[in-house]
Formats: C-alpha cells, sequence, structure tokens
C-alpha cells in the first residue's frame, strides 16, 4: 500500500503525517514555525520529513504553505505570515531530501482534501472550501480538478470587496471580505460592541478582566455559548458577511457543495447557524434554481496534510 | 470540411450562422425574436436552421440563448428576457430537426468563441468574458474547458454584490454589479449628472432635445466622444466598478486573460480606457505578482453563433 507524506507549514507550526491511500493519517509529528528565519524553516521542513520516513517508507511528499507560488509551483513568491519573498522553496527542500516533492497552497490542499475524503466527498464536480480562522483562505475545484489559476495564484476569496472604502486589509486594499468575516472581525465586532453597550457584554467583560482590549477570539466564544448578547450579535455579523461572499460565489461559479471550515467553525453552529440563514436571503432570486449545500468542513487540522499527501501520491 | 450551425438566441433577434472549423462564418440568416410567444420563438429558430442547412450541409448544430438551463442543459429554467419557465427547450428544438443540436448559455458560447477564436485565443489555461450591454453578462473558461457550475448556471459575475444595500436589482438583490457598471448604469450615471448640473452636460442635453429622460447610451457615447463633461463621468463610472469587479474575478479565480465585450466596448477607450487605469489601483497588494491582462472582446455580435457552432463540432 503505497503511502505518502503530507506538510503543512502555517504561520506557527510545521505539522507533517504519513498518509494511506484512503486518506488515513497513520502518524504525524509537528515543529513549531520560526516565522522570520527562512534557512530554519527549511531545516524544520526537512527534519518533520526525516522523522517520518524513518518509520514508513513513502513515495513522495506534498507540502502545503500559506503563500502565492509561480505558476510552476517552484518559488514562493509573497507569505502573508512568513519571511518569503520571491524564495526557491521547491529547490531549497528538495536538496536535502532524496524523495520526489511537490509545493500546493494551502488553501488549495485542505480544499482538495475535503472534495476528496472530507464534507464534499459526495460531489464530483465542484466545490469550495472557504476557512475562517484569523484570517480568510480558501480553494477551489471545478471539473473535478483543483484551480490554480493562469498565474498559480487562484482562490483568494478573501481579498475580494465586501465594502467598497471599508476597511484596510493587509493585502493593500479597503474593505476586503477578510475584514468582515473573519476571526479577526470577530474580535473587533465583539470588542466595539462591548465598549459602546457594555451592557450587553457583561459575560464577555467579565471573561476579558474588564479589558477591552484583553478580548480575543476564545473569550467570545466562551461568552457567546454562555448566551451573552455581544458575543453572539459578533458571530451573527461575520456570519451575515460570510454567507454574503458564498452568495458571491454561486454567482460566480455555482459549486455543488460550499464548505467552511477554518478555527472558528470550531465554534459550531454559532458560525454556521447565521451562515445558513442569511445565505439563501441574499440569494432572493436563486429561490427558482437549485444551490449548492452550505456545510461544515469535516477534517479540522489535519485537511492540509491529507490534502498534501494525496496530490503527491497523484502527481 | 466539417460545418456546423451556430444559433444565438438573444432578446431582439436570433442570429444563424454557418461556421467552418476555422471559426469562419460561411453563410447568415436573422429573425425578430418574439419575446412572449415560446411556440412561436421555437418555430423562428426551426425556420433560421432550415434555411442554413438548405445551402450547406452541417453535421451539428450549437445554440446559445440568454438564460438559466439545468444541469443536463435540456431544459430552460428562466429566461430574464424572453417568456422561457422550465421550458423543455432542447426536446422542442430537436423535434423539428433531424440534425444533433446542443444548448448553452449565451455568455458560455461567447465566452468560448473569445477562448479559442478572438480576445483569449493565446490563453491555454483561463480566461474570463465579461459582456457590457443593457446588463451585463459572463463567462468563464477555467483549465482549458468551459465552467458550467454544479447546476449548470455557473458565471453570473453581473449578480454579484458590488454595493452592499445599493440599488434593486432586476434578479432581487441589492447592489448586483449590473446596476452600476452596464449600459443600464451608464444611461443613470449620464441622467443624473445631466439633473444635477447641466452645465456639464451641455452637448448631452442638446443631443436629448433637452430632455434628461430622453437621454440614452448612444446619446452618452456620442456626446463623450465630443468630450462632454457629464457623459465622460459617467463611463469613468461604469469603468471603475466593472475593474473593481474584474479584480474580484482575478482574486478567485487569476485568469490569464480578461475579456471585456458587449455592446458598450463598441464605445472603445471611453470604457476599455477607464477599466485600464482603475483596474491595477483596485489591487495594490498584487504589485509584486502577476496579473492577468484586461482586453477588449474582437468577436464583436458573432461571438455567439461562432461558440456555440464550435461547441457543437467539439460536442
Amino acid at each position: 500500500m503505497a503511502l505518502t507524506i503530507g506538510v503543512d507549514i502555517g504561520g506557527t507550526k510545521i505539522l507533517g503525517a504519513v498518509v494511506d491511500p484512503h486518506g488515513e493519517v497513520l502518524a504525524q509529528t509537528r515543529r513549531d514555525t520560526p516565522a522570520g528565519d527562512t534557512g530554519e524553516i527549511v531545516r524544520r521542513i526537512a527534519a518533520v520529513i526525516r522523522e517520518l520516513r524513518d518509520s514508513h517508507e513513502v513515495d513522495s511528499i506534498g507540502i502545503g504553505a500559506a503563500g502565492w507560488f509561480d505558476a510552476a509551483r517552484k518559488n514562493i513568491l509573497f507569505a502573508p505570515n512568513l519571511a518569503w519573498r520571491n524564495e526557491p522553496l521547491f529547490d531549497l527542500i528538495q536538496r536535502e531530501i532524496d524523495i520526489p516533492i511537490m509545493l500546493e497552497n494551502d488553501g488549495n490542499v485542505a480544499a482538495w482534501a475535503e472534495f476528496v475524503y472530507g464534507a464534499a466527498r459526495d460531489a464530483d464536480d465542484s466545490m469550495v472550501l472557504i476557512t475562517v480562522g484569523t484570517g480568510i483562505g480558501s480553494g477551489l475545484v471545478i471539473g473535478g480538478r483543483l484551480v490554480r489559476g493562469g498565474n498559480g495564484i487562484a482562490g483568494e476569496i478573501g481579498h475580494t470587496v465586501a465594502v467598497p472604502g471599508g476597511h484596510l486589509c493587509g493585502c493593500g486594499r479597503l474593505g476586503c471580505l477578510e475584514q468582515y468575516a473573519s476571526g479577526n472581525a470577530l474580535v473587533r465586532f465583539a470588542q466595539q460592541a462591548a465598549k459602546e453597550d457594555p451592557d450587553r457584554a457583561t459575560e464577555l467583560l467579565r471573561l476579558a478582566g474588564g479589558t477591552v482590549a484583553a478580548i480575543n477570539g476564545p473569550l467570545v466564544t466562551t461568552a457567546a455559548q454562555a448566551g451573552d448578547a455581544a458575543s453572539l450579535a459578533a458571530f451573527d455579523q461575520i456570519g451575515y458577511w460570510l454567507a454574503g461572499g458564498l452568495a458571491d460565489v454561486v454567482q460566480v461559479l455555482d459549486p455543488q457543495v460550499l464548505v467552511v471550515g477554518g478555527g472558528v467553525i470550531e465554534a459550531g453552529d454559532l458560525l454556521i447557524g447565521p451562515v445558513r440563514r442569511y445565505f439563501p436571503e441574499a440569494l432572493a432570486q436563486r429561490g427558482r434554481l437549485p444551490l449548492g449545500e452550505v456545510r461544515p468542513a469535516l477534517l479540522g487540522n489535519t485537511a492540509g496534510v491529507v490534502g498534501a499527501a494525496d496530490l503527491a501520491r497523484r502527481n
């Protein structure tokens, strides 16, 4: 049974796993990501791979990373959370490892995993994954194939404009969806509500020690679960904007399934509830037309390694 | 040399053409569209086809129509400008004609024609066509294949939201791109300017006989060509919103080429000029990344018949 390794390079950790042809994780290991030291990142990726292959015979290695690759997927042009700028990542890693490697954007590998093994495994044509974490990531499958784009940088749904002239985004545009539907947006909405109307945020403020600036994502989730009005409203707000973003995706791509993943989805119905309520409202004219279904992601934080390993196997 | 027939069913006319394997139109004919009489539309489509096949031997027939088809492309679910509601168009036409027919959305056939024979013929992976006429149409090619969507209704870029809570669109949403970047929007912007600041619209108002309500698309184009300030500003406004829409398409799909077509493109640089100016501005963060090129469509009003005929040949 041919095994492959998947590696997921995130802003805080490097996760590696040995994956079988059914998408099952047989072994995994991790290292912290030294975000500012590009040489050390490559050494730790190589260390993760060597540790896994010492115990398992593998044919190939797939590596997912948060960044924009060139169309040949050899060089990483830019990474928002790591120090890579025009980094020849493929050559640097392949030099350390004598098994064929393959690079891919992290949103793409997670989307592929959910399409093949996860929430959209019954779809045969098309799905879109949107991950809601600190920021917003995404990946597209159309016609049964991953969409990489003409220049290798498709799938940045978080950086389409939700509000013209709105909040400045780290990407340079004003009003990106990421500024209204991400984990960061959840915290901003909750902080604003706690400041302007503290009576509706008593539980949230209690958890935050009475300090608005101490409010973070996990506290908003905990407070919302306890019925804190301001925290519930903040989930409702990001759900509203996310539903609008999904509705626009439907207008353009009409996918069979829309999968919502990422850290914030662990809050369960707090996010998916509002999304499912606002999504059909945002598509009033689709009443008479079929519509892709919105589902929570299934694979959690192993989606990256499973997708990367599967793509390496098919490469 | 195998010939096929392409038919383009629009809101005002039914255009048919015999097309060769190089995309050349050998013969064409047309009828008016009886928009409200579904039986008569089918009879006229059949008449167009019979007239063309009397003089040319053809293998198959492709038919493009402005409407949403089901995923099997047999039934037209809804047509915004014609009386079709759950119409079994495939069976109705095939019953009249003993050569294999194929149905396709009109934006899709035009996009396919521009990809194979037109403005994007050097692209091998991906292109997006946006047509700016009375409304906004579009079609997508990804991975060298037409994108039809999981339910057959992909490519409605004109019905993504440009302005949350903005102008009511015929589709039922508020603030669709079509309300800000179409020929109808051009007229609305020009009428508003002529009403609020007639001194900047002297040429436009002269052409319209002094009546704001008489301002239409051709008059705005003529006045803009003569330097009328209000008319130039109206083109600038739709160009601004169109550039924003194209920038969002780039973020999601990263196509090799973006083609702008439709009736309004006949105004030449009046529209493409502002689009080309605002498009890179809307993608500030793409300074370091490659970007698809914006080009005017090449095939004009034969794109529909050429694309439909070519798709029928490949079917």
